[in-house]
């Protein structure tokens, strides 16, 4: 799963004496093994974040600057730093039996999109589709994007738009309810682990993102986030967003809580970080926290019924 | 409250045009007044940090690299950090109803001991105890201390031995119980607050702690947290520990919670960074958390009566 023997040329090349592993939450319980081993093998001396890891943008810079060299595990990478290395994590379960689920889903032109941990199927997608008379696209992202056809939660420039439909290959519903509201095109999501297939639909969270927004219309004092994450950072759209709403604080925070929102007594908040944050943690929050989309939104700078997801876009 | 002259003056000698502010928790829900009075008045963008902030060791690294001077509150200075000015918070609250109580419970050679918010109130304690007949020692601590009496819940430095009293003025248990477990001398606490005095009492805390050792003297499976704070690093500490354990991996934490600890399937931790971690956070973690003092003793480098509080001592 872990290619050790990668790891271990790394450190030999780098002469590395003190080395960092970073996992995603669920790769995290197989860390000590893996520093055991590597400690074993190579000789150094072996450091692993404890902290949480939701991305490619979510480096921990910390032990990054105590170690000789990083391996940031399960994403591919975002941003150049010749002291991380980005291991990416693939999974070898099947897409066939998902995409057949698809199939009758389909129109003729279909924008292929996955994540990092399928790309590897990219090819076998293709060719199931073209058996089945598809004409399947695939296009290159922007700068924040390794593979042609892959997504991140906060970017679907891999996304082609002139196409009948978009099939997402993949778990969780984020990255295809992103990828239908910035494309406006249908997508079918694809699940390779339960074999199934589905329609997006993004009525549920367009009505709650709508409520959120309304809440926050009479919001006087405006609280507006910056991300410490390295590739989250957008202080010049916070600053932007800070002087349209007047009366604003900018506040950086790492891990955003409900506590930590509340302890500045501003009535709502624009994030600048990863969106997920304002979208999936919504009802945990006790002020209204929108996307910058829907901050333009409510000041009249954008209209209503262009309500998309914010993107972190790249070159 | 806040001194905003000094603040004023330090942004226009540094011709700042981006600052930070840093606040402890009880200050924090007055940033934004202060952030909107600093902007109106010196013309500069201010950013104030929302995560949490527990001392002068928990300086924000994150926007300190992204300010041209950071502001932290409430705190004495701890590290030498040219981009970091340190604005101590003092209270104002009268400590002589609560001196006075201490009085009947004092021997005569009194060590005086006090956290920052308090420490210009010195020399009336100070006063108040010659007048009553005490004999009031005063003595500077280490290289992380400020102020003569000063302490840190991390450091009790600045307290006497060869006395036959300590009196801390202040509030809370935890300095207290460090100050008594690390000099072995009576400790009376006199909270200005409530006006009242008693006599500190470690026996509860000890017998958690000697629960919680002997908890963890079975782990074979040893997990070394490291701080991320820069006045809570103690790497070389770490890594003796993991050689000491055996089977040990080393963890960086930034704020540590139980989710954190249960991520990586080890028996037990030891935990390098702020003491109060491993004593006030015992009841929320499920696996045992030793401070390093208490690693030594279960493993025999230290006899079990030489229990004491961790501390991070300076030069």
């Amino acid at each position: 799963m872990f290619d050790i023997d990668k790891i271990i040329s790394v450190i030999a090349a780098r002469k590395a004496k003190t080395v960092g592993l970073q996992f995603p939450e669920g790769l995290k319980r197989r860390g000590p093994d893996l520093a055991r081993e590597i400690e074993a093998r190579a000789g150094v001396t072996v450091i692993i974040s404890g902290d949480p890891c939701y991305g490619a943008c979510d480096v921990d810079e910390g032990l990054r600057d105590m170690v000789d060299v990083l391996f940031h595990f399960g994403h591919s990478r975002l941003l150049e730093d010749d002291r991380v290395v980005f291991m990416e994590y693939y999974h070898d379960v099947d897409v066939e039996a998902a995409v057949r689920q698809a199939l009758p889903l389909l129109g003729t032109r279909v924008g292929v999109t996955t994540t990092v941990q399928h790309i590897r199927m990219l090819p076998k997608i293709e060719a199931i589709l073209k058996a089945a008379g598809k004409e399947p696209v695939v296009r290159p992202g922007d700068s924040r994007i390794t593979y042609p056809g892959q997504l991140l939660g906060c970017n679907f420039s891999a996304a082609p738009q002139d196409v009948d439909t978009i099939l997402f290959v993949g778990t969780g519903n984020f990255h295809p309810m992103g990828v239908q509201m910035a494309t406006r095109v249908p997508v079918i999501a694809a699940d390779p682990f339960t074999g199934e297939a589905r329609k997006v639909d993004v009525e549920r969270i367009m009505r709650q993102r709508y409520a959120v927004m309304a809440k926050a219309m009479d919001a006087r004092k405006w609280g507006v986030i910056i991300g410490m994450k390295p590739g989250q950072q957008r202080l010049e759209l916070a600053k932007r967003i800070k002087a349209t709403a007047g009366d604003a604080v900018l506040v950086t925070i790492r891990e955003i809580s409900p506590e930590r929102l509340i302890a500045f007594k501003v009535d709502a908040y624009v994030s600048t970080v990863c969106p997920r944050v304002a979208i999936d943690d919504v009802s945990r929050f006790n002020v209204p926290v929108l996307t910058p989309v829907e901050f333009d939104i409510i000041k009249g700078l954008r209209k209503w019924e262009d309500l998309a997801f914010d993107e972190i876009r790249g070159d």
